[in-house]
């Protein structure tokens, strides 16, 4: 893996704690797309006046998998995209904001096939290799024509810079995000949004993965599910899991061959950092959560333990308030029914400040905690002694801003 | 089951929906207690001028049964308040507040026991029939010297109104809680308090309920779990799981036997209604939501997805601005990912009013469904067509209320 100057993300700081200081990949001061890749965005009337429309186009084709969403009600793009990926060759992607297309019915997956045809034509490729996306509110019907009449043209928008795309597929995101890597004579870029009905149980809400490395569709669908599961799937805002959760990935093989370890090395630190990103985005956030749960009895258990302690609206509020409740670590630990636990074993640290012994809250300097726990990033370690089971969890801050946002989504 | 006048609580209406407007159980307008029953309460420095020190007390040995939380980190109260119900016979219940004693390790254990024998020495008992409890901050010592002194002379404040003792063992909660109803010859009582960290798995948070009939213990634990079963633990404020979760029944037999059925039947229902109150003052709370399921495909299917409803934080927020995104609804139900689920035959109601058929939103007056949502109680049915489960839940909205509670609660 070729590392490229440092970070291009808000955070630079945030991907220290996973490769514990050992090896920070090293990403692209500003991201940049492999060889072969474009992408164009633009408002064809879904928003006022913000992008609403964006199209990612492969000069080639390009081998392609993909992981969505296990919500029972898939959006009507979901239901299209599992037989567009059956196919494993996409040329490019549409996606557009502000409408969903979910509980839409048949006419909605009519209106999802009808937008893979008008990008398929614009792009001079069949729709069976156009991956479609739509994100925004649920039950609304999707403003087809408005879709087919804007897409004319974008071949002529088409520019190497992915923040275009990234910018256009946002939704309550606060900033576009997207992120790039180089492996060998390879680049691999990440572009995603986030920020609310996120608990991704294959992928987050959108997420685009583009390499010009040369890997056959089968590798590719196993890489990015070993690559979703230790990132992605570990990912929570809410608790909730979105309908329309997509990652995909294209590699157009432009770049040629690249040693496997290495991609998915990198392909795994990207898919890592962009959780960070996505949950330090989370909406109304204003902390970044990380659990980092130690010796549970297995990875399953760890797993549900550090979702639960990134869930509980409670250890969210005491970080939000840097309120040194670590009381509410061992209630959320203490409610995972299932699992293995045994309270004289348990350890936990905040930002590596020792709070809770066997069980038991030590007695410490609230000021030094209260200190930690304001950071703009908060590690919650939890060491459960009776295994070695070990998990990650990313999350953030539950604040008034949360309530703003979603007391009011549909209306706005 | 004798009908005494109406109800007692905040909101009169709120017990129609579970009792289908056919049989509403009547509260008295005034809670009293059973023959035999008095409790006190006072301040003893544990808050600044609150009351935090509580005492109920029975003239006679009562027959008693209990339950608690399953929350693998309990309090020192629920290790001793185990062993203690295990004699089956209680005459008084000793709780303060402010203070949880939980996660204090064996100094807990050992200041839970002798909180029990100040009380058993003041009332004249034995520390074995006396049931402690305590609420508030976990992880901090429990002042017991405060507590034993405090106790002392408290039997001469004692008298026959349960607004006291509910008064007493209050932390979060806007107003104090009690119930009570007639079943032939006697009274059943109900004193609780609840507010955060509430998604009991066994009980509530702390619910006391009296009675002067005349049952013995296994009985009155085998009535109790029944009632909790459909009650308190469908209940979830935030999804958190108290440490301190304690729901204990005393029946001194002063007013004699009573008919089994109609003592059931009026349990269930007062548990039902606490159940409703507690809700409905979650912390922030400004509405109580019920969540009811039919068709699902068992019982416990039912559950889990109606917990799922009332626990989303989008459906929460959604009701919280009475913005009729009720493709949330769907996204609650969908994100249950081990149940039995067919779209096409998934339909739901809100306050009666019918906003998604077969999977698909349907389209309606906005303004209409605004205002159905703007209401004190929200009642969000579901037909999952699949099979004969059927299960209520619930729960209320989330606030800007419950973050500014939570993000400075242990510092204030």
């Amino acid at each position: 893996m070729k590392m490229i100057n440092s970070s291009c993300s808000r955070h630079p700081e945030i991907s220290a704690f996973f490769f514990h200081m050992n090896e920070i990949p090293e990403f692209h001061d500003t991201p940049v797309f492999p060889k072969g890749f474009q992408c164009a965005s633009r408002n064809v009337g879904l928003k006022p006046s913000a992008r609403d429309l964006t199209l990612f186009v492969s000069d080639v084709d390009a081998a392609a998998a993909a992981v969505f969403t296990r919500n029972h009600f898939p959006g009507a793009p979901i239901i299209v995209g599992r037989e567009t990926i059956k196919g494993g060759v996409l040329r490019a992607i549409v996606a557009n904001s502000k409408v969903s297309n979910v509980a839409t019915g048949l006419a909605g997956v009519e209106n999802a096939r009808r937008m893979a045809r008008a990008a398929a034509a614009e792009v001079g490729t069949s729709a069976d290799k156009v991956l479609v996306s739509s994100t925004g509110v649920i039950g609304v019907p999707l403003p087809i024509e408005k879709i087919e009449r804007g897409v004319v043209g974008m071949t002529g928008d088409l520019q190497a810079n992915p923040m275009v795309g990234a910018e256009g597929i946002m939704t309550t995101d606060t900033h576009p995000k997207a992120l790039s890597i180089s492996v060998g004579p390879a680049t691999i870029t990440w572009v995603a949004k986030g920020s609310g009905m996120i608990e991704p149980n294959m992928a987050t809400m959108l997420a685009y993965i583009f390499t010009d490395a040369a890997f056959d569709a089968p590798t590719l669908d196993r890489l990015l599910r070993q690559a979703v599961g230790s990132s992605f799937n570990t990912l929570s805002v809410d608790t909730d899991t979105s309908t329309s959760d997509t990652c995909a990935i294209l590699a157009n093989g432009l770049a040629g061959a690249v040693d496997e370890r290495a991609f998915a090395k990198a392909l795994r630190a990207g898919c890592v950092r962009m959780t960070e990103i996505l949950a330090r985005d989370g909406e109304g956030a204003t902390r970044l959560i990380r659990v980092h749960v130690r010796g549970a009895l297995d990875a399953r258990e760890a797993h549900v333990i550090a979702k639960s302690i990134v869930n509980s609206p409670l250890v969210k509020t005491m970080v939000h308030g840097a309120d040194p409740n670590v009381g509410r670590l061992l209630m959320a630990i203490g409610k995972c029914f299932t699992c293995t636990i045994d309270p004289t074993t348990t350890d936990a640290w905040i930002n590596g400040f020792q709070v809770v012994r066997g069980g038991e809250r030590l007695s410490f300097d609230d000021a030094v905690v209260r200190d930690t726990l304001s950071r703009d990033v908060v590690d919650l370690d939890v060491e459960m002694g009776v295994g070695d089971g070990e998990a990650q969890a990313y999350g953030c801050d539950l604040t008034k801003g949360y309530i703003e946002e979603n007391a009011a989504y549909y209306s706005s």
